[in-house]
Parts: C-alpha cells; structure tokens; sequence
C-alpha cells in the first residue's frame, strides 16, 4: 500500500469535476483524512479537508486541510515548517474518507514536535493512557 | 509503531473510568478510529466508536464499532467472520482519533471483500479515482 503504482504528481492545472464530487463530503462539506508516512507506514495524523482543500492539495502536492478550530484553509506546516509532501491519495470504498501517503518534513508531524500524533499508547496495568517511548 | 512494547491484552473486568472520559467524544458521541494492519502496517478502514464500543473492545479484545447507519453496536466480522483482533491501542494528542492496530481476520477489512478499504487510486491522467491492482 506504500508504493503506488503511479507515484503521485501534483497537477497545477487540476479543476473541480466529477472527482470532487465522487468523494462523500459530510454534512460540514469535510471529508476525513488520515496522514501515513511514506515508507514507515506510520499513522501520523487524522484531519479534514474541504473541497477547497483538497484541490489545492491536488494542485501543490503538499497537504492542505481544513482547520475547524480556526475555520479556514491549513497550508500544513505553513508555521512550523512540517510539510508533508504527497506521495499517494486514495479514496475509501464509501468514499468518506481519504488515506494521504506523505514524505513529512524533519519527520514531525504533531504540533507537540512529536513524530506521529499517536503517541499515548494504552497502558493496561494502569488502565490508563501514557506517552509511548517509542 | 506496529511493535508495541507492551502487547494489548482485554480485560473482560475493566470498567468505565478516566481512561474513558479522556477521549475527546464529539457532539454525537463518538470518536473517530483508525484501523492499521499489524505487521504490513497497512491502513484498513476508518470507523467510529461510542463509549460503549471502546469499553467492549476493551473487553473482549476484538474491534467493537458503532454503526452510524444502523444506530448500534457492530462487533466487526460479527456477520463476515472478519474479525478485528487488538494488538494495541492508542489516542492522539487531542484525543479525538484512536488507532487501532489489528490483526486482521483473513485479510479482509472491506465489506467488499477488499483487503483495506483503500482501494481506490488516484489516476492523475485520468483525473479521477481508480481501483487499486495492488
């Protein structure tokens, strides 16, 4: 699942069409993405795209979201620097959700510095949550 | 991240707790999940469970979804025989996402009968989302 077939290209020309309207945006008009790394295979990350989002990603090759706490387009690593660059985008069989293959940056795709987002882990002993020391 | 340090072990007697009030449930109750392969780390499906679907996992150690359109629980393979069993559990940094890495029943995570539910590619030619060979 890691190597396409067809490495991504980004395409600066891409228009809205059919593609777009192939995905199942939910009633917010966002759609789920999850964020693997190229490679590892790791789950960095789960966000949202809009529409406009996901054709500027499309367009850029680097991951756009839609931030819902700050309600507008999110150019990832806009700030920090974390870009993730596309490497593969598919679609799931109901269409709700797109699994992003991304190269990430200095490979720090949360915004605590750490490498992937999931990093509690569940501790049975304490039935509790605690910080992975991976 | 596909090798825990410490294996995921149910624990038929865990009971509702902080653990649990430490997920970030939305405005439906629900928390979204991420299903990742153990081993290939290959992402499978992407679903959503209430309190009550994340303490059964927790339970019996298979995945235990909540059907948004069918309003209940859904021990998954419950009908298929594709099921889910927990190698381990974790949360992201603003707790509303769960990876859960699984092994997965016959390698079939789709209700397509699909391997992942990822299937489908994008085909930058075309412009548009093409089933997967691989």
């Amino acid at each position: 699942m890691n190597t396409p077939a067809t490495p991504f290209k980004p395409n600066p020309n891409l228009a809205p069409g059919p593609w777009l309207d192939a995905v199942t945006w939910n009633t917010q008009g966002l759609v789920a993405v999850i964020a693997q790394e190229f490679g590892s295979g790791d789950v960095l990350m789960m966000a949202w795209m809009s529409r406009d989002a996901l054709l500027k990603t499309m367009q850029i090759g680097e991951a756009v979201y839609w931030s819902r706490s700050r309600q507008k387009l999110w150019h990832k690593g806009e700030e920090s620097g974390h870009t993730q660059t596309v490497k593969d985008i598919r679609l799931d069989c109901d269409g709700d959700t797109i699994l992003l293959v991304v190269d990430q940056k200095d490979s720090i795709a949360c915004h605590t510095g750490e490498h992937s987002c999931f990093f509690l882990d569940w501790d049975a002993k304490a039935s509790t949550w605690q910080k992975s020391l991976e």
